[in-house]
């Protein structure tokens, strides 16, 4: 499969093998942008700048719609090309091109709602017959990086932003993962965008560093692990910067939660792609009352998950993306155990699949707990007051989002005044997310906010017009 | 007192003597406009439209936070005023007062913040390169007709708004209660706004008619009986109409209910100057499980009201406006109990001291359920469930405001969801408002919202620039 | 064809038929509804509200771009059908259709962006730790009466909020054009939208008075006349009113002007639809300076308009709706001459064809202008300064909309600030509309504001839920 | 005079003095806090930070109005201490004072407007009876860094913005013009903040760096010059950094242009305090046909200047901050001379005192045109085509305002479409600023935004709550 370059399809001499997951098949095979590549990816980008902010805002909707409608027609092969590069399970692809869809749909109706704002500026004498216009013009050029987990929506959510607000952008995907967001590159050429104002490049770390150096790019979004999010934004010079890292987001389960739909939430908020999910419910806090008959309940359903080939539309669980991460899991899980923690299903593992795994007795310093997994582990234990299980959330130096199941109003205020996270979820896992709401993290777990409009506004700049009236 | 026509201190022919409900006493005599006082305050607020129309906002914030300022200064003065000629306790006298310099705060502060908005227009080829800028100006002259049971701070909502929004505005105080408001005019006439930006004019009815009828008046705000209100809409011919009437609002006292909350604020939300508020608690459903607890904690609250005499700070509970009412509320009692309800307490009369009563055992058809009572009377009746207590509240013609009491998010949702009025206030009683947030009814209850910001916004009319850009 | 009663198509008693305004051919028979099938009509829509009003944004978005897509693909069918209806030259019925499926568009999005607002309550102790959620909820059933103008698209702007809104909708089409909006229906019953949500009934006045008068229909939105408007404002009892009228809207072109831009604009907004437009360009003023180059120019590209049959795509000029009408504007322009005016071209009938008219020489006082001629006639008049050329904009009981040509920022300032009209377009013709822009008039011209979002606003009340945080 | 530390007047071993300016007499001593003072002040800041995050609006509004009304009161000793230790004109002192009133006064009205949005999240079936809530967080504690050239209007946009949010602040005054905000630190202690809320402290610029550096500070906000400015960028770890840096602001005079009003506009903007503004009137460029004129005129208001004593309440012009940077100006006269450019007026130095210096005939390579000369120099250059000017201001690493004086709209839209900066202000210089507009630059000038409701939003950060309703 070729790459995308400033609008037209390419090879390069770096080939890049992309194999499933599940069965270490070959999938397809594509190339990877070198650093001539880039520059002139950057090149056009730059020189593409004007033309797109100036573009009316029904062409911009038209070009989204387009990409849209287009997605939709050829959902089964982008969901099929989705589960082979990543062996997430076809029911689960499915619903992340869906949510593409959706993704492209709000960011065509957003590009035509650019924040704007009319100040009256003659709350002093200074001001007298004065008044202001702020509007919004795009910044320049965005880099994209992507991670393999969600291949296309997390590619989507910065590239389907950057069209609305006018920024030509270039994305690089996961090299274990390129493939869906490539196919998406050949719905974007039929559309009449100039050449240039979307790059898919599949790059090498060192490569890719360069969309951190670079001082053409003006903005920086990028989706991964904090450890190298953080790095990025040091070295990123002038240029703005958003990080959307990972978390070890945890649930709390209150004597008043309704369980059925508690345990329905959690069952798929901790095992959904194999918890390779930046939101994945990674603990659960139940209150004492109803933890056995919850711990029961859920260790019982997880044991029914349907596992096996992603390919089938009954699989509800398979494999992890690759080979050092399972044994990474594998290890975590270890060491919890090794540290008194219990084993209440799950704990092995074959290859890149480990059995889904639900661990209790474990203790905020080990890493199962205190780290982001990224693996299918979640941890469950009592707490007595809500208060309590409240500190236990925010004993973490991650924050992105949590999930309170309760019917109590005093329990709701409490967790959204208190709870040290971008997200706050009643009666339902942290793992919820729609693609229009404000999405992201605080203290480790990242900076700015994607959720289309919200990404858009990094993406613009404020310009005040003052003038007499 | 001298009444206040287009910046002027005038005296006329025809006294109006205001006297103290409490005791009959007399506590100043001050005059009536006839029709030609009506006429030239018409005419120079017509004249002076275009003049307000463009004072920059520094001046009409200066405006109105020196009537906020001179009103706290002159506190006492005020409170002792609106005391004598309601017969409202100085307790609650001073709150009014406080609330009326919140309300001229907020309006000082809205007064720089008129809405506006920015359209990008180019979302078809037909405009593109088209921007639209909408802004907001003064409809012209407004008209304010207040009541006698928050004499000041219910005038304040059209006076104060009216400022903000840069409308003329002529008041129409309550013939019993228009000292305070006149008193209001003594520093209205301090600050630098033009003459004829504020006239305050008690008049009789008949005068009075010609602000409904008067096409050169742009809107009329009417505060008052729903009878009178939608009369007034019939004959309003172009003119914008505002109604903010009456209501029997309806409390839910669910079993997860604070009941310490519930009672402390129950009492004061059927009792405070005796019933005669808009939003006076007059109905009061209580889940069936705490209902005998709750009807025996509340009478005996009731029966430790300390009544009397309004002129004393302890005083918590006295007279009603004027005998007729009394009278009125007296025989409305006596129908209930002739129906079947008992009385748990209270249910006599003396002259205008009706003393706080509570029914139980009462229907929907009695006057006491399904008239606005605007007297000291609350119903006590229980419920088993929440959707029947639910249906219990809409089962009126009227739809202000509701209070429910509970802790349980599903209760909340449904009560918002389904109960048909402006206002559904959890944890308190339906007699909450505060000064800036949007009040005002549904059904037989009004239409428009007061609350600054939304009183002004139906004083002012879009109008949009479209231009190239 | 059918008419089409709470999802089903019926047929009645009352036949009606539809004529070519052109050549007076029969295009189609169809039905009025009578009482007895309003009465069911007005039922259905009151049951069927609850369920509107729960309806998930998503479900009405769905509706209506499946609206707007079928729109699309039967586009030429929906214009010549309109084209037949009501002599629309089809260029314009292209037009036209375009617009209804713009309308469609915006009210799908605006569906999903119901406007609500967080209001922090402390700002004094009253409202410690309180605060207000504001949403917005359907008013109730909604009755749509449409003018044969713009018969579909002014039809859709009142049904499309509506479903937008979730509010049920009767439509009274045109009698004269109501063909298009009953093709429309057929696309409507295709969607999941409950049966009762739309209907579409041709009327008689007398029948049709029943939706002004009718107490459980909550907002009457009525574009047509201001006679008949204003006359249903006072009959309509309780419910909201939006009233949609015409005007005699003006253009102003200053020295600075482009004229050729000014000539081609104003040969657009005066004899498209043979000015049969709410806001037709009816008055031009002129600076002296440029007055002869304009006029000369002006009367020449009259003179080689395309006049003919509507069916022909090149035809750009045709017939008036019915022979009354064009009686009525032959006897105006008499009129006119009578009093001095003189006729720079056109001012002839045969039929239903006035030919393109433009005056010189009137006065104010002439109905051509200071009426709505609602015809295929235009004034020509110089002005020497600018705030001359305003005033005479303003010297009429009409404030509609208004255009101004000039490059000059003072003048822009002066004519936004002063011109007493919904809209002030700079550098177009007051007949400049895009559909999701505030559009309406002041004075006589009427009340309330359509444009997707804005008509929405009218069709939903506030609710405000207070509760602790 | 003591310094501020959390609540407490103090004072250290380390002494500082404060000269005056124009006569290097000494104003005041006062202290330089050390690392255990700074020590301190973060964690006692850090402690409160729940406190603060928790006050109800009212309170913040009450302490930001009482520093409001007590600056107005003590204007006069305000104004005289800014004088002195700053060496600006008295005039323009006064000028300062008033403008603090003001950004506190707004701060207090924002303080109870903090952003929010709800969210409806239906909008795909995932979301089904789900809505989101969007409430803003204090960040935690806030570091700013001031300069000296509005020592105390430019602290107190970092200090009032971040009381109204609820965040802890430490202000680092400049080390010559510390006093007129310890002065402020007075009004501060008597307000009933927290102790801890705000701290005031001098420090050398090592101490000063762990502001930079501390991860216990969440946002770094700073005002001075660009090499300082994006060096703590890259040293700041995880904190947000707010960048309010310097520029070389341009104006352009177009054919249309009112020469008066631009005359006496430039007058202020090139030389009010010598110059020593982040948005000094550096570039002036004049179309050709009115340069000669413009020219003349100019140089004769610049030799009318005032010039002297800055304590006398008439001068106009003064000194400079101290001798090295008055040299420095020199030095890029001279250099600007050497290449050939025209003396037109000024050019002279004595001590800290730079006559107002026009120059004409320079070429961007120079220092007076292409870097922040922040002193009392102009360059005045002609210009033949709008779009050329456009290219000259653009031409620049800096980004800030830019001014322009034209009656045109084609000028106006080019204008602002075209130039790269926050603000373009039309028929004013750049150097226009109000307190509550959004202030700030782009390239080289900075990144984020002042004017207190824009600096209170990076002093925020969005949390969610997802519910159902």
């Amino acid at each position: 499969m070729d790459i995308f370059l400033a609008g037209k399809f390419i090879q390069t001499s770096r080939l890049l093998e992309v194999k499933n997951p599940y069965n270490g098949s070959l999938v397809a095979t594509t190339f990877q942008a070198g650093t001539s590549e880039l520059e002139s990816a950057v090149a056009v980008a730059v020189a593409v700048k004007s033309e797109l902010r100036s573009l009316p805002s029904y062409r911009k909707y038209g070009a989204l719609m387009h990409i849209r409608n287009r997605l939709s027609e050829r959902r089964d092969e982008f969901a099929r090309t989705l589960m082979l590069e990543s062996g997430k399970p076809l029911r689960y692809a499915f619903g992340e091109i869906d949510r593409s869809i959706q993704t492209f749909t709000v960011a065509a109706e957003e590009s035509k709602r650019l924040p704007s704002e009319y100040l009256s500026l003659d709350w002093t004498p200074a001001g007298e017959r004065k008044e202001g216009l702020v509007k919004y013009f795009p910044v320049g050029v965005v880099a994209g990086i992507a991670p393999f987990n969600f291949p296309l929506n997390l590619a989507v959510h910065k590239l389907a932003p950057a069209i609305a607000a006018g920024c030509p952008v270039i994305i690089k995907p996961s090299s274990s993962t390129p493939l869906s967001t490539l196919l998406l590159s050949e719905i974007i050429a039929e559309t009449g965008l100039p050449e240039g104002a979307v790059s898919v490049l599949p790059m090498d770390r060192e490569t890719g560093n360069r969309l951190v150096t670079d001082p053409r790019i003006a903005l920086l979004s990028f989706t991964g692990s904090p450890e190298v999010g953080w790095r990025m934004k040091a070295a990123a010079g002038k240029k703005k910067v958003v990080l959307e890292l990972g978390g070890n987001a945890g649930v709390i389960v209150a004597e008043s939660a309704d369980l059925h739909n508690a345990l329905r939430k959690c069952l798929t908020g901790a095992f959904s792609y194999s918890g390779q999910v930046c939101i994945h419910t990674q603990r659960i806090y139940v209150h004492r009352s109803v933890f056995d008959d919850f711990a029961a309940q859920f260790t019982r359903l997880v044991s029914e998950l349907r596992t096996g080939d992603p390919a089938l539309l009954e699989t509800e669980f398979s494999a992890m993306i690759d080979e050092p991460n399972a044994a990474r899991v594998e290890a975590w899980i270890a060491e919890a155990v090794a540290g008194g923690a219990r084993v209440l299903c799950g704990g092995t593992r074959v290859g890149t699949m480990v059995a889904p795994t639900v661990l209790s007795g474990t203790t905020p310093e080990m890493k199962v707990c205190g780290e982001e997994v990224f693996g299918p582990v979640v941890t469950l234990e009592p707490y007595d007051r809500f208060g309590e299980a409240v500190e236990l959330i925010n004993g973490s130096r991650f924050g992105l989002q949590a999930g309170i199941f309760t019917n109590h109003l005093d329990e709701i205020n409490l967790a959204f005044e208190r709870i040290e996270a971008g997200g706050v979820i009643i009666n339902d896992v942290p793992t919820f997310r729609v693609d229009h709401m404000p999405y992201g993290g605080i203290k480790d777990s990242g900076q700015g906010r994607e959720g289309v409009k919200y990404a858009m506004m990094d993406m613009l700049e404020p310009r005040i017009l003052v003038k007499e009236f």
